[in-house]
């Protein structure tokens, strides 16, 4: 997908995979007007050419168009995404197309990454996955307010004969709830195959519009049979760590945009309201010292 | 925990991380008679001794035991998952034990390592995990009956002037469903990442209570951005063979296990009927043939 096409010369060319862009150098002399109209930001184009060394500063390495086919088109007047800085309020309302953008693109690989270690620390610890039930009839601990899951019919639902809903009609034979949390399956789990851990989405109906709520996440959760406390603190002081060493191994790109986009928010604010650290630096705090333990 | 306890002597101790027991070999002259009574089937044992090659044959190592602590105990008159062959109509009844036989343990080990496999095969593949909603207002391709997630109160719902359920009032603003596919956003992230795979959660609200339906599953569901039908037809292949193969090398022994419950249960029926090839060879069949292609 085109990102940039500057001087009817320069393709910024990007497949989502990484941050970086290709710079594809388009002979305009050569190559119809009618293509070079339709290189637009966000139109699908093939590029063949030679891989060479790149003349100007930037990058590494460019291509030398010798063919552009257009696969998708993208009209200027109508594609959203233009090559400037959106705010996160508008990319709210085309939540269809913020994946494409560099913040975005960035925060779901380093999301990837992120997730795979989860996978990779636990598989090379000698825990079990365990997949919990998302529809439930139990409670967890009383975690949060639980969605309701039902086939009932919403306006007319069976009734008993003293005229409350009859749920003894509903899917599974009673009310059922969406799960708060894995925890008393991963328990059995545990108590089964040793350590397990559990990833996978969980639900809070609370309808508080805070920053830090959600009402659909995905939690992780290991159970260990025979972990002490400290034991358990173990473990969760060496998970922290082994992600975010393997998203500053594996995303340092990614990890810089937003790294430059924090430090710009962070101009905007009185010198005495800034974050002491950077996101980078705050990783790498995080991963190089041992964490305090409260007795 | 003990597997079984033979002679006063002999414990065989599994702690679910594989199916293979240690035998550990009690001085019962030397441990207390109090103690020996306390060690059943089920119970949680803590045995401390030496690590020495088996004297007697079906293990290569055995401990010496030097002092036996029991846990947890475990009633021989109430843990109903005796050293026996139970059957899955059993099993079915006591699905928070199951997990411990020799049976489904080996099914959640080698769905682990399956699972494994899948995040293991994308990830190499330059594929993106894509999380996508389970709760939903959209209705994918109509793949099947759909169920109801609400926080309206289900006795006596809000309703509009004209006398229906005033969804307006629900959690989401509107009527919403358990996701029956995440194909439109996982699209959407193909669109913007190149390749991405879901895995997570699907719901079907059918009431057809076949062998091969459930109404909770997970799903995994591969998008790219300009394949084609061939890549596709490539892709399915080479990601089939990558799960079955990781699963022969790292689950022989579980495999084993299923292999030999398979063919007892071809042993009962008329000869006609019974599979061509057993549960390892027709995995090694699958992995080792290319796949016939319809054109």
């Amino acid at each position: 997908w085109v990102r940039t096409f500057r001087s009817n010369r320069f393709i910024a060319l990007n497949d989502g995979s990484t941050g970086s862009n290709v710079q594809c150098v388009v002979d305009f002399e050569r190559t119809p007007e009618d293509v070079l109209k339709r290189i637009t930001t966000g139109a699908a184009v093939e590029v063949r050419g030679l891989l060479v060394a790149s003349q100007g500063s930037g990058q590494a390495v460019e291509i030398q168009v010798q063919e552009v086919v257009v696969h998708g088109d993208s009209s200027p007047e109508e594609y959203p995404l233009q090559p400037k800085r959106h705010s996160l309020e508008f990319l709210r309302e085309i939540a269809h197309l913020r994946p494409r953008t560099a913040t975005f693109s960035a925060v779901f690989r380093i999301r990837h990454e992120a997730q795979y270690a989860v996978h990779q620390f636990f598989h090379e610890h000698g825990f079990y996955h365990w997949a919990t039930p998302i529809i439930t009839s139990s409670d967890a601990e009383g975690a949060g307010e639980m969605f309701r899951v039902t086939s009932l019919p919403a306006d007319n639902p069976p009734r008993t004969e003293s005229g409350e809903v009859d749920y003894s009609e509903d899917f599974f034979g009673q009310s059922t709830n969406l799960t708060v949390s894995g925890q008393l399956e991963g328990e059995l789990g545990a108590m089964a195959l040793g350590k397990i851990y559990t990833f996978g989405p969980t639900f809070r109906a609370e309808n508080s519009n805070t920053t830090r709520h959600l009402s659909e996440f995905w939690m992780i959760e290991p159970e260990m049979a025979f972990y002490t406390l400290e034991d358990n603190m173990q473990l969760a002081e060496d998970f922290a760590k082994h992600i975010i060493r393997h998203v500053l191994d594996r995303c340092a790109d990614d990890l810089a945009v937003l790294d430059q986009r924090l430090q710009q928010e962070e101009q905007s604010k009185p010198a005495a309201q800034r974050q002491p650290m950077g996101l980078v630096e705050k990783l790498n705090f995080v991963v190089n010292n041992p964490f305090v333990r409260c007795s």
